[in-house]
């Protein structure tokens, strides 16, 4: 696996080598792995190419809202679990972090629908993209989902998987070769000097949903904790989620506190609408309400005993 | 060519039959081909399915802004041109519009960049897709740009161009036939009691990217003007410029007097940079400015020329 | 009470006379009521200048994302039901609505920072503000919240109220009478050639934050329920939540189904963290869990029985 | 003048002295001046607080998009200048700043319109406003322009001068008694255990709109561009103007090339209209062109010779 090439790896390293003094909130532990790519997928990587603010920021910000008052009350991670819980968003809002990402373009189509990033993408229409696709490990291949029909269940039979791989690696295979062929780069066309080549923004369209894009991503806190919390979710798909939960790890070594609030006040939380309220007043109060009465739904009174259970 | 099924058609027509009474500002020679499907390229189209607002509700809301005063001295018509040419943007923004689009997976996904839309796509995890693809017409296979690193020139040579057609079809085909035996939906397989369907949200990423989507795309007429100024200029790639001008063209019959202002200051507008203005003033003067040393690049002096010459 | 004036309200009258026809969706209780000025506060008003879609419209855009699978499965009603409680949020933005509104600035100012809104607000460089300011019933004049730093308790003393709402006044009135002699209207100095009318953009700085505004102040469904759920809450400043109300009893007329979920799911759902879902469980099971220990501080404890007992 | 208390004055000393060490892209030029406050007006002040990235951020982005290709062919000035050029503006959205600043409630009032800053407001319902009022300069207490509705000509008279200020002055002293009145916090009814203090978020309405507010603001560069070229515009309002140049200074310091290309490109150039180049073309030939039977307007055609003579 090389999803970076050489001549990026030493880049990085040099980038690294290269320290300066700033003035600036810096996080130590950010710092350490800042510009380091972390894999996942079979060619994916995530790196942190640069930041700005830190747990601290937020509270600065928030005390320019609140004035004195807010000083002496609280101290820092008290403020922030305030404000996660009471979404008071904007102090969130002053932090800033870059990414660099490599990613399938079927990832990179949902993800680019968290339209207050900043994005700029390879673009296949200047360059050639390179020959890398996704192909799934095969305990990935869930079976289509009854219950849920967004969703994937267990994994295919193992003859099955394999000829899934096999077929999908073909097909990557083939459509990239005629790629190459309509740029007049493979082997069979490179030297003949009456084949032209198609204009890149065209040949491109013959690739599969599965090749890799890559690109710089950028966003604000508040922002990024709300594509987290949809794209860590155990119903999003699978090849997102491995690139919400990296993200959110770098999170949590860039602003612990935070992290720490997110997760007990939008990540593991639970909502109940007002009739599953009214059915939670009557079973505190050691009452059975039949819940069909009260308005839910099967799919609802489903959902609600998950909660309580926890078992979601 | 049916890019709409046949259900949607009569789904269509009754629609048009449905008419109601309002006092909203309403267009007649937009209602006459509101939900009407335009085609363009093989199988994509562009319907308007609602629109809010007209020429004089952008009036409306500059005179709120500008009060009293403003009444007397214009029309509306002079107004709207008084607004275009001095960028006063936010009345434009009281007009929006709602479309309902087929177009390529590659076309959408330039298109997405425009953020600022409001987008509900056809979805991949819920859904089977249909077997429709781009296949380019010969005339607009062109070669790769030799001057112009993302554009294309002349077209392929006959032959060259079968080639391309030829593959690119055998591509999208091979990849949907796996697609629906991926799925189960191939006769191959339909019937055969052991043989899993994959999850959609996988087996999608086996198409290609000239595979049609589809979806609503609604926005307000300030940011559907800059998204058409950049996607009708000739450096746009074509599949998406076919779109931007069919855009263009309802917008005329929506608003006639704020697509002529929009043409005269800023689609056949030429901005001329310092350096380019100081050239012009001594042009004026008669002199012959020596353009190089006056700090225009080769290939700012190309444009420059094109800009003066009105050739482009 | 006159915050339109006499024209406007003719003009109103007239537009409510001509009607048109119209394909697309039509809110018959809405129309009923369009243009029509709700008044608010003492000079306050707001009213639907236009919209776009309705409860159906939602229901399109989502069959669109979810395919036709989506169309046996549910009716509408319960398809927007379950768009709201699985905030599934892009539908909702397929709607927009237009108000036309007068308001205090202080008010304008809280309002201004929802960002998603389309603005057109009465320009202080460019006319004239009419002498109209906010002076609040004397049973709204609340004490500083000694619990709540930004809240306010119960109405002040009688005597002292009068002595406020004396003051209010005084100093709103004097401010407008140097403000219009600044721009040479007040009598004293409206004949006089040797007074020079001082700019607009300057005079204005001498009014106080209590004057009326007006603005047009457009939105999509979604972003306009964000906003009514903030801003409808009991802790919101009084002045501003009369707007939410009223605003949110024209949404109720519009799109029926969707505020119905939106009470349920949103407007009275209740949500426990992670710690409180824990102590939840234990409840549940008979138990008496010490909410100290198991990480609530004393505010979130008091929050948690609020929303158990309902009596928030 | 004491815009900023003591404490912050030894809070930003301190800051400064904490130096760290990054591997973050980092502008010498603009660390020196980091957390400094620059003063503007009589009590207002911009200070930089954070930033991210620097000229070559951008271009690092832009090679992402561009691909091995865009290597070879620029440097980095000529790419940035190419760029700007062709309004491909999606890499400078890779750099973000960060402004602590003070200014007047209706400078403020004009500057959150631009929507996509970041923004925390100090809040006058969580705590009280200082008693600080901006008082024009006699010099800059321009007369309304008959020409331009929202302009102002020359100074006023300095007897009337003299008295625009003492009213002014007056009137906010004035209402900021009150307003101390109303809290309970003048002396008067400081000590008085019968005076309850009215609560924080009404008693505010009392001041006028030259009163200091405060925030931070951040924004990425792009953006921030745009905020530039509107109201470094000699047709802004000389108030936003001061803050507009103070933070371009700012700019220059931290993205030196892209600010000399603004500056050619953006700042100084000239837009002219379908019309105006066919007049432009037609001059060129040496011809003597009737501007009215072309198309312009009397205001078109002094806007044209303002353009042509660069005398605006």
């Amino acid at each position: 696996m090389m999803a970076l090439k050489k001549e990026d790896l030493i880049a990085i390293a040099e980038a690294k080598k290269q320290t300066h003094v700033t003035c600036r909130p810096t996080v130590p532990a950010l710092e350490e792995i800042l510009f380091q790519p972390f894999h996942l997928l079979d060619h994916g990587f995530v790196r942190v190419v640069d930041y700005m603010g830190d747990d601290n920021a937020i509270v600065q910000a928030a005390r320019v809202s609140y004035g004195t008052g807010t000083t002496r009350l609280r101290d820092d991670r008290g403020l922030l679990r305030y404000l996660m819980r009471h979404r008071h968003t904007t102090p969130f809002e002053m932090c800033e972090i870059k990414f660099h990402m490599k990613l399938p373009i079927f990832v990179a189509r949902q993800m680019i629908r968290h339209r207050t990033a900043n994005v700029n993408e390879y673009s296949g229409r200047y360059s050639v993209l390179d020959k890398e696709f996704y192909i799934p490990m095969p305990e990935h291949l869930g079976v289509q989902s009854k219950s849920n029909r967004q969703g994937r269940g267990e994994a295919l039979p193992q003859d099955q998987a394999e000829e899934v791989l096999r077929m999908l690696k073909h097909d990557a295979e083939q459509c990239y070769a005629h790629y190459q062929k309509f740029l007049g780069e493979s082997e069979e066309v490179a030297t003949d000097t009456n084949h032209f080549p198609l204009s890149r923004e065209l040949a491109r369209m013959n690739l599969t949903l599965n090749y890799y894009t890559e690109w710089y991503w950028k966003v604000d806190l508040h922002n990024l904790l709300h594509f987290l919390l949809l794209r860590m979710d155990p119903h999003a798909q699978y090849e997102i989620r491995v690139y919400a939960e990296l993200m959110g790890s770098l999170v949590e070594k860039w602003v612990p506190f935070v992290w720490e609030a997110f997760c007990d006040y939008r990540r593991f939380s639970a909502d109940f609408s007002r009739q599953e309220m009214e059915v939670l007043r009557m079973m505190l109060q050691g009452k059975k309400p039949d819940l069909k009465t009260m308005g839910l739904s099967q799919r609802e009174q489903d959902e609600f005993f998950r909660k309580i259970h926890g078992s979601e």
